[in-house]
């Protein structure tokens, strides 16, 4: 594990910031207005897709407490207008989302519904993984990115141990194309009170099977980059025509259980794999990417991997999701894998 | 049912067209163009998600015979560039798909993939509501929209006849916010050879209890409109902030089991609901309407219904599908049920 400073900082309308850099951090908070938090979510039960649906009418009024030619994800500036982060320097920094779909403490939830409800508990939180405006996953520097590997290690760790959670999942949605406007580089991390229908299926399956040990020996038309211990490859059942996952050869349940070289490698392989997407068409390459590591409970077979869905079809042309794959479930793919695999083995 | 003409024709490259009519249909075919098919659809098996995904990798190099000028679901005339229809009139239009996802004699899929392979067996019809150039569910006149319900219903029992065919599904993606770039009012219709997983989660739903019918005596805070019948209606527990249901207050397995009288309630109340969706903010609003009847064998428990999913948020803002709905299959709504259904009563 690399040496770093962190420090933990408690913001003036009650959220949590912890700043994370390999060099001291020692400078004063700056003032900080106090915003009010919407109001709180809740959680109903869709009874014919049995799954949990989150209320947070709060997000409607979504806004920024700055002004937009300041970025709220850029460090504070004596004197200029406040951001998220009041303070002049760190190197990756993670703080409450303050528009949460989960929160630690939810009021209970609302009454005389038709259907069942639940406490919208849990943890939303911002990972911004750099100080610099511009940049990504790619541009980071090789100790930057292995800090911010060593970021999501100790957030998974925090948040598993909070009381209710059950299912962690860092992400980041990259790109106006999935719906992103702020382009300062950064990521969230949702804590669930439930294991999401997604990854309750995931978890069936590698129950029945070791579905990507079973896997990995027969994708050399499918690889896309390796590192020592891991491998990226566009699976051969890709629901999106540059879906990219990238996986450790072994079976581990989350980063938490890797090796510092495993740590290394799997920093190193990630920003590969953004790299290849950004050379794909020479500027950068929208995409949402999702780590899924073994719900609560189920560590002794769920292998973790990074599962990245690029929503273009082409340069030009952009992947919707519509009727089939929203209303049925069943996604229809105009590339084939073999293809697209070779396309982004090429690309670097 | 009303009385109506019908006519089928072999296109030159071997797709069926139907024409519709309320009145004779007695013009020529004009001549048409001969165009190849592309490469055949397959399915593979995506062995954590547990579902089939289609491969139609021909769809990339999707073109429209008709230059951008000329719409290729209006009629043909004489002397001008051929459309998909080589007739100058009729009133509904069903023809197969020029790349289709699924086809009625598929070839074989490739052999030695990693993935458990599938026939792409089926077929992806599109059906052309109306001969005008724009307009919408809600622009056709009553007599227009209960032929075409007729059609819909008629439809699903040809493909519900084809061997091997196991669920059918009409849809319309509607609107540049859900790709559509085809601004002449139509939808699809896809015949799958297994049961999707959304419909396999519902079916399972409606076997273990009937969940419609439990939920109709406490929609009054969710209505939206009705017909004798039908309930229009904001699912309490709705996945997009403005969708909407529309079902009849009896158990029917689909459509066609509706009498002449509920035929003519489905067609006007659908035709309400676009009416009030384009009311809300005085333009088409975007959205992917489903239609979601019996999979083959479950007609017995399983109760028809319609959802609409717009991808609006507010007037101006879209919601995106992004990493906790995409990667985790959980979905965050900015705005309560009971809210948006009192706007879309409010809105006629």
């Amino acid at each position: 594990m690399p040496a770093f400073y962190k420090r933990h900082h408690r913001k003036a309308d009650g959220r949590e910031l912890i700043l994370y850099s390999l060099s001291p951090l020692t400078a004063e908070a700056l003032p900080e207005p106090l915003e009010a938090f919407g109001p709180a979510p809740h959680l109903r039960y869709h009874p014919l897709r049995r799954e949990w649906v989150v209320y947070a009418a709060h997000r409607q009024e979504r806004t920024f407490l700055p002004p937009k030619e300041h970025c709220p994800l850029c460090p504070s500036r004596e004197g200029s207008f406040p951001t998220e982060i009041p303070f002049p320097e760190f190197q990756v920094a993670v703080f409450e989302n303050r528009f949460p779909s989960l929160v630690p403490g939810p009021p209970p939830p609302p009454e005389g519904l038709p259907v069942a409800v639940g406490e919208a508990l849990g943890r939303c939180e911002v990972v911004v993984y750099t100080m610099a405006h511009t940049g990504s996953l790619a541009a980071l520097s090789e100790e930057e990115r292995l800090l911010l590997a060593w970021v999501w290690r100790e957030r998974y760790q925090a948040l598993y141990a909070m009381e209710g959670v059950r299912f962690v999942m860092p992400f980041e949605n990259r790109g106006e194309a999935v719906g992103v406007t702020l382009h300062h580089p950064h990521g969230q991390i949702y804590a669930y009170p439930f294991v999401p229908p997604v990854l309750e299926r995931e978890s069936q399956a590698f129950r029945e099977g070791a579905v990507l040990l079973d896997l990995f020996p027969h994708l050399d038309p499918y690889a896309v980059d390796q590192e020592e211990g891991f491998l990226a490859f566009v699976p051969p059942f890709a629901r999106y025509p540059f879906e990219v996952w990238v996986a450790p050869r072994e079976r581990h349940p989350g980063p938490w259980t890797f090796s510092e070289g495993e740590m290394a490698a799997f920093a190193r392989l990630l920003g590969r794999v953004v790299a290849r997407y950004d050379a794909l068409y020479g500027e950068p390459f929208p995409y949402v990417m999702v780590f899924h590591a073994a719900p609560l409970g189920e560590e002794g077979t769920f292998h973790f991997h990074v599962e990245f869905y690029p929503p273009r079809r082409t340069r030009d042309k952009l992947k919707f999701l519509a009727g089939t794959e929203l209303g049925a479930g069943t996604f229809v793919v105009d590339a084939l894998p073999e293809e697209t695999a070779r396309l982004l083995r090429e690309a670097l």
